[in-house]
């Protein structure tokens, strides 16, 4: 198994980089277009189409006050085969009420007339502002082209990643290569990024053979560590979903453990890449936590310190500022032993037995510039994760203090 | 009952603002002093002395991760009476070990020597950066002085209340009135401060007979709807504590009602002023939740629009961003009817049975420059709670990036 190579953190992808994203795996060709929900012009609407109905699983926000495509999506995925999918973005489709839920089965309704399925065969989504309604008779007109123009190289999987976008500032797409077969995926999210499924859409594809239940196993495992361990400001969304489809093109049928492998290396990418073009953000911050009872444990404690604004200032400000990450261990709800804590910034030791460990800081700060990690050993459990997390800025405020 | 009048929410209280605060009840007496702990030479410890050994009760911090002066102050509380506390700020004793525990019993110990009282009479607190230790000879010598100081009028109040002082502007104090008794008391806090008790202290006194466990009862209920309904940037501390001492030198017993009313009113009093103060803040915002099953699902609601980081930029940008509103409701962990949910801002409502109501947007935004409330309800249920918070400003960012 291969990853596709892909820049760093810190590095943003360039336009150019050409990647098959959603329809590397064979079965599944996509589009996007201009349908004009965005005032400006830019690409709006996405979708993705296998070339039949398929095994398909999914996985979404946790919020108790879902949009509406959310709620359809739920009920089409349990029921299943999906044929395809239509995302829009601009508008949310969120906070519409009665309205919203007959604007979504429209929208899916104006692809399943184009492709002849059955109307429960596609999966709608949408991301973008909270309130307003879609304009469905503005996708239900742009539908016909994108079905015609659908196609399976690079070219139509950046259109269909561009499409999904809204404050991102470059398209997510990702792969990984089996053997003999192939995962691969467009994601979007920049902002209001952490556990549970904050705004962002994923949607993957393979053309492994495996059933609903597979993929919807190795999914959720996949996405517990990976788009559940970004965090990139606490806030939740209405909209999260994540799509897996399976085509079965390549007629492998690979174990459990390697579809879940590839599908967790498929995500970590696509989450790494999230949290790169994060809103304000000018470095990513990977925090380790281990010593715990468990893994739940783990991952309880390093979200809380990412949720820290205060934490997340320091980092900004290059402060390797354990006192802080301290107090924030302390409120996670995990009973932690003080005496065996142990936290140390970009490899260096600077709290032991829960109190401070001489170092100079002047030349750690200057490691801190960049992109570095945080490492919080709490006891001598077997429990360990990593969360992913980004500075907090001052233009992460000026850019969401603007009104939308 | 009256209350004494202090200047409203964004409305800074000026230096020589007379308040007596912990000595307007009598039976206390306090002082402050700069013994040498805060580099700048301002006023770092504080003490306040009972004519004699009397009730008391206190509130700590829900951390898993205390500093020693509050495990150490538990015990003690718990064992009662208390004669005196002494207070420093600039280092919290948190993050310390073993020898934070020996720093705070000796701090403890040099005031108990000066009133000739029992060790385990004397409350001890500290606030400031996490790691350090006390330089307790530093305290040490300062105490034989502050304890020839010691004073009730408003100077002496005064004093003390500077010497908790940390990122603070200005002195916290406030006072209220009962039928021949009174309550009064300081605080300290402008960052991180969020429910169940953040980085923040309170002193509180009263000349009213009451028994430690009427205290406490009374205590815990004016906290809960107080300074743990105060939100400012979701971070909590090790060191939270809040004590309240009763001389009964009044020789008036109110009852358990008027007690907790009027705690609650002082408790409310010195957590505005502590909102007014938040770091960066320009704007203070009360969150009103209605409509819930009961008031502890409402808190719960109004914290979570309190904890994101999104809604708070859109305060600071006078945007009535509902969208973000109702996207954090959904995320509290407490099911909501989206079909019921009405959201308003400064009394205008921008969001009805769960979707967009129009209205001027720019006219309303214009409103929303200053201190405004936003009212969610959620339901019909008889639960509502009000949660205090701020605007989140690119000056907290950049205030707490700097290396302390």
């Amino acid at each position: 198994m291969t990853a596709v190579d892909h820049p760093g953190p810190g590095v943003n992808i360039p336009d150019a980089f050409a990647r098959s994203g959603v329809t590397a795996a064979r079965g599944f060709r996509a589009a996007g277009a201009a349908s004009g929900i965005k005032p400006t012009g830019a690409l709006d609407l996405s979708v993705v189409v296998a070339d039949a109905a398929c095994p398909a699983a999914a996985v979404f926000t946790t919020s108790l006050a879902p949009a509406p495509p959310v709620e359809l999506d739920r009920q089409r995925v349990e029921a299943g085969p999906i044929r395809a999918l239509i995302v829009n973005s601009g508008v949310a489709n969120a906070g519409t009420g009665a309205a919203g839920t007959a604007d979504a089965r429209a929208m899916g309704a104006s692809l399943a007339g184009a492709l002849a399925c059955p109307d429960d065969q596609v999966l709608v989504c949408s991301t973008g502002v909270i309130g307003p309604r879609v304009p469905v008779e503005r996708v239900s007109a742009a539908v016909p082209g994108l079905v015609a123009a659908l196609g399976s190289d690079p070219d139509h999987a950046t259109a269909a990643a561009r499409g999904i976008m809204t404050t991102d500032s470059v398209p997510k797409q990702a792969e990984v290569h089996g053997d003999g077969w192939v995962v691969g995926g467009m994601a979007k999210g920049a902002g209001m990024l952490r556990p549970d499924m904050a705004t962002m859409l994923a949607f993957l594809t393979t053309d492994a053979v495996a059933s609903a239940d597979v993929l919807g196993a190795a999914l959720r495992r996949a996405t517990a560590s990976t788009f559940n361990c970004l965090n990139v400001d606490g806030c939740q969304s209405t909209n999260d979903t994540v799509i897996l489809m399976a085509s079965g093109a390549s007629g492998v049928e690979p174990g459990t453990q390697e579809l879940e492998d590839a599908l967790t290396r498929l995500c970590a990418d696509l989450a790494l890449q999230m949290a790169v073009d994060a809103e304000g953000a000018t470095k990513v911050v990977h925090i380790e936590v281990d010593g715990t009872a468990d893994d739940d444990a783990a991952r309880r404690l390093g979200r809380q310190v990412a949720d820290s604004a205060l934490v997340r200032s320091a980092f900004h400000g290059s402060d390797p500022n354990w006192g802080r990450v301290l107090a924030a261990l302390g409120v996670a709800g995990v009973a932690i032993d003080q005496a065996a804590v142990e936290i140390a910034f970009d490899g260096t030791v600077v709290c032991r037995h829960g109190a401070a460990v001489d170092c100079d800081e002047d030349e750690l700060s200057a490691r801190l510039a960049g992109d570095f990690t945080v490492t919080c050993t709490v006891g001598a459990g077997p429990g360990s994760a990593v969360i992913v997390t980004t500075d907090l800025t001052p233009d992460y405020v000026v850019f969401n203090s603007e009104r939308s």
